[in-house]
């Protein structure tokens, strides 16, 4: 931690930020400028929470050296992680994974169609909603338990492992019951009390991106699941909020690259979210994997007319098979 | 709805669009125009979900006229809500109220300290959180339980009411038991499994606004608690998030008038949150209710340099008392 | 300046930073810590260009302490500054003044009557848009010329001193021959050429900050003009571009008192752009002196419903004579 | 154009709309809802300025079906643009096109020398930087016209086409004589006249993103251009600013397929100031061209730890000449 003096702070009020310091328990080392003192603080193990220091007199700015995560970070853990969810292995070094299936799950039969078809056309994971998160209280909310039910059988049938989304603690039993991988949605991402269950589970984690967390806040976040023990997380970009409303958020893709540079965890692209929109899924998903995503999670709607919820942006069956002969060609070329 | 055809959209797309319209159940009007055909819908009695038709081809856009809120919204219920808190009126006509004490709750010595001060500066709600959202785990995370006996205990001691955040569904039971009013954070903004428990209830709510929320998805938030048949709601403006950095977050002031114009219900803001500066807190209050609040939420620590959460952007007695002497004159001048 | 190591940075790499900043002709300072190492420059009289530094081998992060204005900052001019602009004085201790015009000179007629009706409502300084930035090229450009005889004719008709946009250097010798003081807009704020050029004259500047520009872009922006020599300098804030689309832009009222506490320039605010809608520039107005603005720039049209230009944020003649009372009335309960 | 009537509108409110609408010479179609009625306008060749309509009573919201553009917009020119930059094609079906150079011109042997290595990597563009525009005025700012006619000698010894940006309408001449393309930066993206001026060139034209534009901006600022006469016309995504500081800006590369959906003029990514870090620069090219990208402008410097600018995000010599060869890689994979 850095402690940026006022060019007019008196000799007296540097003393009282260096009494403050000790008083955390830490030491206060001034560094004098030609414009203005800093001081240097050492001896701390983390992040420390500058709120008695900030607004002493005299304090123009105190800056972070520590980082509010540490577990995580390839800082602390140099060795990428590979992550095995249900069998299929997640990481450095494996073929990049593709989550596919509906957004949510309306019937068996729908269910079973699109476990065909996501199948068929190779992916390895199946996704299907159970319990929706919808901005409006009038909207279509999710079949819940019998949503699980659905998608363990159509998984089942099919021979998939599947993933679904947990809202809310209460429903972890239910989930655990049926699903092999745990979401947690981007709404989620700072539900601390979910995160802290999770990470008592041995269940894998995939952990989106909230709209409008930092890189920091969501490795935080991710910290707050491993702290518990549970260090089967699978990180996901899934676009932030922006003032550019063209697409549905802004798929912030350098961010693949920076999450490896700074953490261990491999993390994954969903260009559905992201987008909004259909045509862009497939030219999005192969830039991802060429950003060195490590997996992909893609809507997919036997019918996407029909869709209760993001047809807009679900990928039909040929249009899904289509893109999964581009992205084996890709994956090809990659060296997969 | 308006659906915005192409330029060069075909007579048979527009069929396919106005037949995709009537299979919603919804009647489909053609407005042609001069360079493209424009397509009304109508029949609809509230939000409709545009998925299956959205990426139809020749479908350049599709155009909401009706919003994900209706029951909060001022066109449906014209009359300005003033909520009972507890015996404090929130809302047109009323005195605003300001709400007053510690981030988080440390100790019965600092939580009733800081009652008596609150209370002596003539603030009419106490507030302290006894289960804290913190960005990473290794943050204090609040006494839990024990608070909130601890903020009971405060509140009775010097007679004011109390609020505290809750911050999952199973907390509802313990909330419930010692406090007078539920806040839900700015993180749970969509945590909609907990809107629409609190819905279910009939304490009134405090819902802040979420960091990176519309004034649209804000309004439908409010909506979860209202459809369930709380209506017993008061926003909370505490900043958004921005490219800007320099504050904590970007105080949107302009949506007091704003919501004032949309929404029947209250709303209050919170400056301490929204700029994460003390210096700032005493100008945003009088500036907030010259905006238009109802009311204020305000961060006060009987030692902010010894405080464990937020100490930079609390003030202390002497600073709250100042501010609320202030306030009383600006009220005087408002003609309350 | 503080260079953060990684926690598994080399000696040597620690060697070839302090290396680099003795090449600089700065002094290196190691700072060693418990989990990773800390490199404190010194000697540097502002602020340096960090690039030959971020990416040596071994840095995590280059933390920069001064900052890239100086003549602007208060740190170093401590007194507030007070600029006159054509006898009318804008700053501390001076009652806050208002601005107001059409946002277009459109004919001598608009422009007389727009003249007319501020004067009478109490506005100082009058302005008008003689060159007009439109985001495409086939709205109304502003009448040029023309439209700067008409709104110095108005001015003198009615004794007020004018204002009015210069959106390139060429346009200089004609702004200068008929306005008193010249606007910076927007578009235009790192339009560093033309910042430089305003800067060698003697005439007083509004700089408005760009819709994307940080706190401390627009201090720097200002330090450009400062820096070739023009003093006169009067910062505007008019909002800022955000996620949320239901006003224009969103003021960012807090950036206020932050200005006055960082700067000794005044600063005034712009609620007609800022919230873009009528409704809204009253409320918004008042809150902007009670947040500390040394003035307020309104829009104001004869007849709105016809203007060429922003007639949806525009005050007619009697709702800024309305507006007028009432900052008249809260002008005195601020002790002006 | 739509407008959307309050729910409580009146007939009379409604007749009023109707009549503004006649007055602007257009033609109100009313839409009667369940809820409230809609007017449709038609008759308009393109977008109209609702600000005489948009805050009558009664009006809750105007929406916009035209664009701020035409003659850009793939509607209204179905057929891709290729456009000629000095003999080298850009556009669909041309191989993707590498301009390289460093971010500012310094001297002959720093511009001889990057010349050399951007050409023997491959690149068939030089750019380089005369006029620099800068956060503050204590930077460096480029070598003016000395730098073009290095940049130029620097063109001709290796004998590539040469690009550089043009700040301000007065340096059209000089930059005209050096260079063979015209770069418009991002901070000018809206500095409509220097637009203006360029379109009555016959200068092929770069012209890039504004960090807070959203995509109609952009395109609305490349239809300044076309309009005045010059088609030849490059948009290059470069970065937008967000809440995201972990990266200089926000590489907002769904953009890439967005526009060529959206409009016929090339679109290239300039991943060197998006991302702001010399380490992501590889991968994100690599992706921008999966994308869809047609081209790529990357900062090379032959001694980036000296460069008086932007050396954190330039590569060097044998960094830029990797990447030219995975790039090779790839575009052969990609059909070319």
């Amino acid at each position: 931690m850095l402690i940026v003096m006022h060019h007019s702070a008196s000799d007296q009020q540097i003393r009282a930020v260096q009494e403050a310091v000790s008083a955390l328990g830490l030491e206060a080392r001034p560094i004098p400028g030609s414009e203005r003192t800093a001081i240097g603080v050492l001896g701390n193990q983390g992040y420390v929470d500058d709120s008695s220091i900030r607004e002493l007199p005299g304090v123009r700015e105190v800056i972070h050296v520590s980082k509010p995560y540490k577990l995580v970070s390839r800082d602390f853990h140099p060795t990428s992680s590979v992550i095995d969810a249900a069998g299929v292995l997640i990481g450095d070094g494996q073929v990049p994974v593709v989550m596919a299936g509906p957004c949510s799950i309306e019937s068996e039969e729908q269910m079973v169609s699109a476990a065909r078809l996501v199948k068929a056309a190779g992916a390895r994971i199946l996704r299907g909603g159970a319990f929706k998160p919808r901005t409006g209280p009038h909207s279509f909310q999710g079949l819940g338990i019998e949503g699980l039910k659905l998608l363990r059988l159509a998984g089942d049938e099919v021979g998939l492992p599947v993933i679904t989304e947990v809202m809310r603690i209460e429903q972890l039993d239910a989930v655990c019951r049926y699903a092999d991988i745990l979401q947690i949605g981007a709404r989620n991402m700072q539900n601390f009390d979910l995160l802290k269950e999770v990470g008592k589970l041995r269940y894998p984690v995939l952990l989106k991106r909230g709209m409008s967390a930092t890189l920091e806040e969501f490795l935080a976040a991710a910290e707050y699941i491993v702290a518990e023990g549970n260090e089967r997380v699978v990180l996901c970009e899934r676009g932030i909020r922006t003032f550019e409303r063209a697409t549905r958020n802004t798929l912030d893709l350098s961010v693949v690259p920076l999450i490896r540079e700074m953490s261990h965890l491999p993390i994954i692209v969903d260009p559905s979210h992201a987008t909004g929109k259909r045509s862009l899924v497939p030219v999005m998903s192969r830039a991802a994997l060429v950003a060195g995503a490590h997996g992909l999670m893609i809507e997919v709607h036997p019918d996407p007319e029909k869709a209760l919820c993001d047809g807009a942006q679900s990928l039909n069956g040929p249009g899904f098979s289509t893109l999964m002969d581009e992205l084996r060609g890709l994956l090809t070329y990659l060296g997969y």
